[in-house]
Parts: structure tokens; C-alpha cells; sequence
């Protein structure tokens, strides 16, 4: 069988594109061939779209919430074909991809369910004093919305993930670009969203998914005219080479990227003291698990210079380096990581192919303040240690990074109070500031930012995980009348 | 004496640039001579307004409040002098300058008391079941704002306009670049703030006022690192060159860019047949008033073919044709209306310098179609008029429109009902859609929507009047602490 792209209810024309995807794990392509889509299908599913979004956007939010709910049913009603499809495309485990598909699910359910309570949009009304007029304003969909699938959350943050369930939620119209590297997991999900629109009699191009391996598909997309805006989550090369394309564009366009952050740790002295055991056993997990490639994963620990400090260094590393060598996603993923690393830093090799040893590497205040650019993450299981002596050397440290999607204190309230300086400048930075937890887990909720000044994000003003994302894809009208 | 800009508490250091205001009226340079500002000092201007951000991001919002209730107070004291200098810088009249400075204070005002209400950034605060942490999210003041005079505000959105008055209120410093037309005015505002900054012990650099009549100094600000977001009310084409500054910068940062907008009106025949001397008063005013220099200037009318459509454009020509000639405010915006209109329009010369008649010109809907560009405004008391005869030709006639400011219907509640879709269509491009109404006068309220999609604006998701401007220069920022 050959798996083509869907433009609504219909099927791809065929190209001579074929691509497949790759089992790290076991070292072979997988079998499944897909056929990539035409710049000329890309512009139909657009059009299709635009035509979906005028039916879409006027729908009751009950009709959205239940859209996103049969969603999220279908994906339950698919989970096992579901879950082995993802973990031959990216080697991550059982665990991990169903625990992935709940979160997804229950993102699905929440966004859907926040429609329902009508504080969501409530309408802004103005009667000025002196002006016979009445001035009622209310949130309206932006339009058809382009969503790249990312190549580390093959369920969250791909094809039903956050961008597709938050612009769904607006009342905006989809069309996703798979992810080449998953590209069976997001033709599957793809299919229940599909079988879905068309249970619920939903507007024919209200989703649309397309498969491809290169890059003119995409470009497609992002200059489009019939695109109102873009969801991505990669590389700050990838997010970046899509706010240049929009922001060329005869109109420009929002692209919500979220991209490259290194997630800075400070470690005062009081915790190192009390826990440090426990601190060792969070930080190895959140440094190694699933081979480092989630985008809060601590890449930079600041620990204060101090017997404990220099102990908690060492035993993180000592630990570190007994944790089982973890596989890498996809070819692509692990040569990147292998090329960006081997220069400047640590690299473990393994047997394995694919596979990666996590590490810890330590690099003096000076090495640090003086040798290295961090404002690239590194995506995979390693860290940076660095020894700090005092308050002054942290905030020089500090002062080299860029926008951040997390910054993490590990502390006492008394140490958080004498470093209000320091924690307050890293809100200038960072979406999140975390107290005495580890950056990765990011929660949906309602308070959830995920987000940062840039590189972390394009835009710092919006957030890309929990339901406040949905404001990503609404605009204020204003309908003013008579009085 | 020689004018200079104010880095802070400081004057600027002396250059060789010398520049002068002029009078359209009395066909004469004003008598008073700026010093154009360095690129140096602009950079000194970043550095100390990053400096003031620090503290001033963190005051009470009721010092806040108190601060643009200063500058209204300070403005209100100096109204004669301002006013003088306001008339002779851009040949509007005393009762125009009145009235701005009166939208101008009470904006300060409303913008300041709204921070008085605790709702205005109420904390979003989430404790998910699953995770034993508590998150709290609230906006955060997202740094200094560079703020342009506009050529036709030079009260209500230039030195203590909209954008500086909402990006105070928000707790972001300012640099404004005064707009060369009205220098002085500008000055004489400048001094106003700086007084209530010194009085009230505000942090020094909190507020900059830069005098250049280049392009250096605003290309040095929109590139500037310290620089976070841009306001500006303007052209396309220097909107345009500012969002692709911005852009290009390694970290790109918002543009809030008003621009220029046709706002098309709509006449349906009832009220044609019913008010027709009505509708031909208010446009011969909205039209020509204060020659047509205004964003909201309703630029192209969409006349029911009927014997009363017929009749309301002839009436409305001669109307137009019997007001007194007006006079532009700048010899600059006089060549450019005169340049862009005298191909393709009408063009209407005086006797007096600066003036023009202000004018309706009649199209057919053939002509309308086929050989004309709508996408810029016309900057001047000019409008156009087509019939429609048919809903098709009025939808084929309306989809040749990009972004609009506003789109205005003017007909009965049935008529409305007729045209539901062209309405929802309308929606898609404009930021406010008025029914019966013109759409001129811009009323300063909590609902207000100031802009639309591009070019009337480069973000359609803000606005950049009312009290919701504030949001465009904040971010939220979470706090997870565990629970």
C-alpha cells in the first residue's frame, strides 16, 4: 500500500516522491512507503480550507468541543496500532507513547471543554459617555492555520497535538505537515481526525494532513495567502527559517515557533546540604530519560562552590554514566546531536548504533564565561555542570544566555529572597521559573506557559502548551452600533 | 536657543544636524531649530531606559497610575502653550488641538485607572490533580518601547500618545523619536513627562524623547538589543520598513505598526431612500475634515444603483465641492496626496499653498475592477464612489480589499440580515465594523479595536486604542512551585 496525503476527504494526485521511515532501534527502515505530496496539493488543501473556515469559524463551541472530543475517543478507540506505529518510528518505549497519547488525549478533551465555559470569549462592551454609540467586541478565528509536526513528540506536539487541538478550538481550519520521520504515526492519527470530520459532518478541509520529505511543501504553506498563521516546534534554525519566510510575505503572517532553549539550573547551597541524594536521582532522570530530546531538558546546572557542590557534581556524573545507553529518535536526530556535541563537549559513543551514553561534562566559570556559545541547545542526554563562587559570577553567567523556556532554583525561601535580583532578571528571559522541581514534565493546565523571549519561542506573548494557547489563533473584532 | 533631545534626565550632546518645523498656513519655516540626536546617544537612550525597566517594571500600578495622571495634569497646565506650538507646526485648527488634547489627557487617564482595577491582570493560577505543584501565571512588562510620532497626532499618538501612554501603563520605559513635522510640540510634551518623572522620583531613563529628522536614529532604536517592542502609526511603506527591521534583528521583537487602511462604506438603499441628506452631511464632514488626514478617513463607497444611489453621490460631489479648501498639515504629506492622487484621481488645486479641494470621485464598477489598486489609502480629503447593482458585483468589488481599519454598513437591521455573509467577510479584514455610523472619530473605551489585519495593522491580534493596548507590551510568565 502506498500512503498519500489527504486534502479533506480526498486523496493526494501521486508524485514520484516515495520516502520511509526508520527504526533506530533495530537498525532497518520500516516497510510502510509514503508518497510525498504536490506544491500543487499543498495550494488545494489551502483553498479547501479557506472555503471549511468560513462554515467553521461561525460554528457553536459545542460543536468544536465535540469535534475535539470525538478526537480524542477515536485516538483511544486506535491506541495499540497507534502506540506500535510510534515506537518502530522512534524507538521510544511503550511507556513513554502511551503515557505521550494520554497527554494528547486529555489536551484534546481540555481545550475542547474550555469552549464550554462561556468566560473563554467573553464579549468586551463599551457605551462611552459622550458618544452615542455602543461598541461590543469579541475574539474571532484567524483563519486556516499551517502545523508542522515535530520530531520529538510524534503525538503532543504533532498531527492531534497542541497547535492542531489549540487552532481547532479557535474555530481555524488545519493542515499538517507530517513530520517525515514519523510520518506513519501522523498518517494514522490523521485518518481518525478525518473519520471524525466526517462522523460529525464537519466542513470538508476543516483538516487537511500532508506527507513530505523536503522542504517546498512547507514553504508552500508558510507564503500562502489563504494561511493565517503557522504552529511549529523544532530547531531555532527550522523556527527561524519560518519567521524569515512569513515575514517576507506580501502580508505577514504570526508564526508560533517554539524552538531551542538550554534550561538553566541554579543550585543554591541549602538544598545541596539537605537533599542531595535526591537532587541526583531527579537530575539523572531529567538530564537521560528518552535520550535527553524533550526541550526543557536541564542542559546548564549552576551549583554553588562547596564541598556538597563539588559531591553533587560528581556523583550526578558518576551516575549518569552508569544509566543504560538510550537510543536516539531518528538517524537524522542522533547526527546532529553527534556533530554539535563532539566539538566542544562529551561524547560517548556505544556500540549500539543510534545510541548515546548520557553524560555530564564540567567546565570551569572561566571555561564557560569565556569559551563556549550557549545559546543553541543541545538535544540529547547531556548536561553542563559549572561551580559558581559567588552572586556576582552567577549573574555574569546568567547574562550569556538567551530567552529561555524554563529557569530552574533549587533552594530555601530565604535563599530565593536573597536572590530576588537574580530570579527576577530571569523572568526577563524565561517562560517558566521553576522552584525546587526539574524543568522537564510540562503540565496542561490553564497556568501552563511554555513559551519565553526568543530563541525559546517566536513570540513571547503567547504560550504553546494549556489552553491559553488557543488565544494563539483569535483576534479582537469590534461591531459598533447606534445608541 | 537651540532645541535638543533628552537622554533621561540629560540633554543630548551637540551634532552638526539642524532642522525646522513649518507653518502650511502662513507658507513659512517656524522660527525655532532643532539639533538632530546622535546614534550614540539613541544607544545611551536603550541602555538607560534598560536600567529604569529594572525598577520600573516592578513599581505599584498605582505608581503607575500616578505617573499618567501626572502627565495629563502637567499637559492640562501647559494647555495654551502647547497648542500655540501644536497650530503653527501643523496648520490645524485651535479647536482640533483642543479636542486631541483632550482625547490625549483622558487616554492617559483611562489607560492609568484601568490598572487601578484588579481584574486588569488578574493571576491565572492552576494546581493540576495528577502533579503535586501549583503554577501562577502573571503578565509581565516586556522592556523598553520605542515609540514614533505619527504626522497627523501630534498630540494623541506621538509623544504622550496611545503607544507611550499604554506601554507606561504596562511598566515599559520609553524612547520616543519625535516625528520632524512637530518637533516643537513634541519638545514641549517631552518637558511635560520629564517634569512628572523628576517630581514623582521616577527612575531616570523611564522616559527619552530623541529629535532626528533622518533615518538613523529610529533604525539604530528598532535594531537596538535593548529595544523589546516598536510602536508606531504611520505609512505602509515606513510600517512596513519597521516590521522588516525588526525582523531581521537575531532576536526579532514586535512591531505594533498602524498603518494605512481605505475603510470602505457600504450604502444600502434603504437608507438612501430614507436619510439621504443625513448620510450626505456626515461625509461631506468625515470626508473633508481636517483635509481627510486621518487613519479612519472613509476612502471608497459601495452606492446601491438605484435613482436615490445616483443622487447621493451627485449630492455628496457638490457638497464636497462647496466646502472651503483645507489645508495639509505638512508640505511632505501635501506632495505625497498630490502624487498619488493626480494620476489616477482627481486632483483639485487651490490658490493658497498646501490647500486642496477635497473632492468624490466616480468610478464605474468596471473601472473599480479593472484598473485600480486599492490596497494603499489615499492620505487626503478625497473619496471615491462606485454603484453596485447586484450583491455579486458589491462581494466580487469588496474581495479586491486587503486589511482594513474599519468597515462601515449603513442600511436597516433587514438590509443587515440580507447580507450576513458580506458582513462575516468584512470581519475577516477589519479590526471595528460600524453600522451606521462613519467611521472617523475614534472613541478611546475598553472595547475599542484599533486595528485589523495587514496592512491596517502588522498584528491583528491587538489594538492600539482603548485600554487593551496595554496587553501589547506584556507577557506572561508562570511560577511553579510545588505544593
Amino acid at each position: 500500500m502506498l500512503y498519500k496525503s489527504r486534502i479533506g476527504s480526498t486523496f493526494s494526485e501521486d508524485t514520484t516522491i516515495r520516502f520511509s521511515t526508520f527504526n533506530c532501534l533495530q537498525n532497518e527502515s520500516n516497510t510502510e512507503v509514503y508518497c510525498g505530496v504536490s506544491v500543487k496539493d499543498a495550494q488545494r488543501a489551502a483553498i479547501l480550507a479557506t472555503e471549511a473556515f468560513r462554515q467553521f469559524k461561525k460554528t457553536d463551541v459545542s460543536v468544536r468541543a465535540d469535534f475535539l472530543n470525538g478526537i480524542a475517543d477515536e485516538l483511544e478507540l486506535q491506541r495499540s496500532e497507534l502506540i506500535q506505529m510510534y515506537c518502530k518510528e522512534s524507538s521510544l518505549s511503550a511507556q513513554r507513547a502511551n503515557s505521550e497519547l494520554d497527554r494528547t488525549i486529555f489536551q484534546l478533551r481540555s481545550y475542547g471543554n474550555y469552549l464550554l465555559n462561556e468566560q473563554w470569549n467573553r464579549p468586551l462592551l463599551s457605551e462611552p459617555e459622550h458618544v452615542p454609540v455602543r461598541v461590543e467586541t469579541k475574539l474571532q478565528a484567524i483563519g486556516p492555520v499551517a502545523v508542522f509536526g515535530s520530531s520529538n513528540f510524534p503525538f503532543a506536539y504533532s498531527t492531534a497535538g497542541g497547535d492542531t487541538a489549540s487552532a481547532l478550538a479557535a474555530g481555524c481550519p488545519v493542515i499538517v505537515k507530517a513530520h517525515p520521520m514519523h510520518a506513519g504515526t501522523s498518517w494514522l492519527v490523521a485518518e481518525c481526525i478525518l473519520k471524525v470530520v466526517q462522523e460529525q459532518q464537519l466542513p470538508d478541509g476543516v483538516f487537511s494532513h500532508l506527507l513530505d520529505n523536503g522542504h517546498d511543501v512547507g514553504e508552500e504553506l508558510v507564503g500562502n495567502e489563504f494561511i493565517k498563521a503557522v504552529g511549529f516546534t523544532g530547531s531555532i534554525r527550522g523556527g527561524r527559517a519560518l519567521m524569515d519566510l512569513a515575514s517576507k510575505r506580501d502580508a505577514p503572517i504570526p508564526v508560533f515557533a517554539e524552538m531551542g532553549s538550554i534550561n538553566p539550573v541554579v543550585f543554591f547551597q541549602s538544598e545541596l546540604e539537605k537533599n542531595l541524594e535526591l537532587w541526583i536521582d531527579k537530575f539523572t532522570t531529567s538530564i537521560s530519560n528518552d535520550a535527553g530530546q524533550f526541550c526543557t531538558k536541564p542542559g546548564l546546572l549552576f551549583v554553588s562552590q562547596s564541598a556538597e557542590g563539588i559531591q553533587f557534581i560528581a556523583e550526578l556524573k558518576k551516575q549518569l554514566s552508569l544509566t543504560e545507553p538510550t537510543c536516539h529518535l531518528h538517524p537524522n536526530l542522533f547526527k546532529n546531536y553527534k556533530e554539535q556535541v563532539e566539538e566542544s563537549f562529551k561524547w560517548i559513543t556505544c556500540k549500539q548504533p543510534y545510541h548515546s551514553q548520557p553524560v555530564l561534562r564540567e567546565v570551569t566559570a572561566r571555561e564557560y564565561l569565556n569559551d563556549y556559545n550557549f545559546y543553541e541547545e543541545f538535544f540529547g542526554p547531556q548536561a553542563i555542570a559549572v561551580l559558581y563562587k559567588s552572586q556576582e559570577e552567577l549573574i555574569e553567567m546568567l547574562n550569556k544566555l538567551g530567552g529561555q523556556l524554563t529557569t530552574t532554583f533549587i533552594g530555601s525561601e530565604e535563599e530565593f529572597l536573597a536572590n530576588e535580583e537574580i530570579i527576577d532578571r530571569a523572568k526577563e528571559k524565561a517562560g517558566r521559573i521553576i522552584f525546587n522541581g526539574v524543568p522537564t514534565g510540562v503540565t496542561v493546565c490553564d497556568a501552563m506557559v511554555h513559551g519565553g523571549t526568543y530563541p525559546a519561542a517566536s513570540d513571547s506573548r503567547f504560550t504553546a502548551v494549556g489552553t491559553q494557547s488557543i488565544y494563539r489563533f483569535l483576534r479582537p473584532v469590534a461591531m459598533q452600533t447606534i445608541r
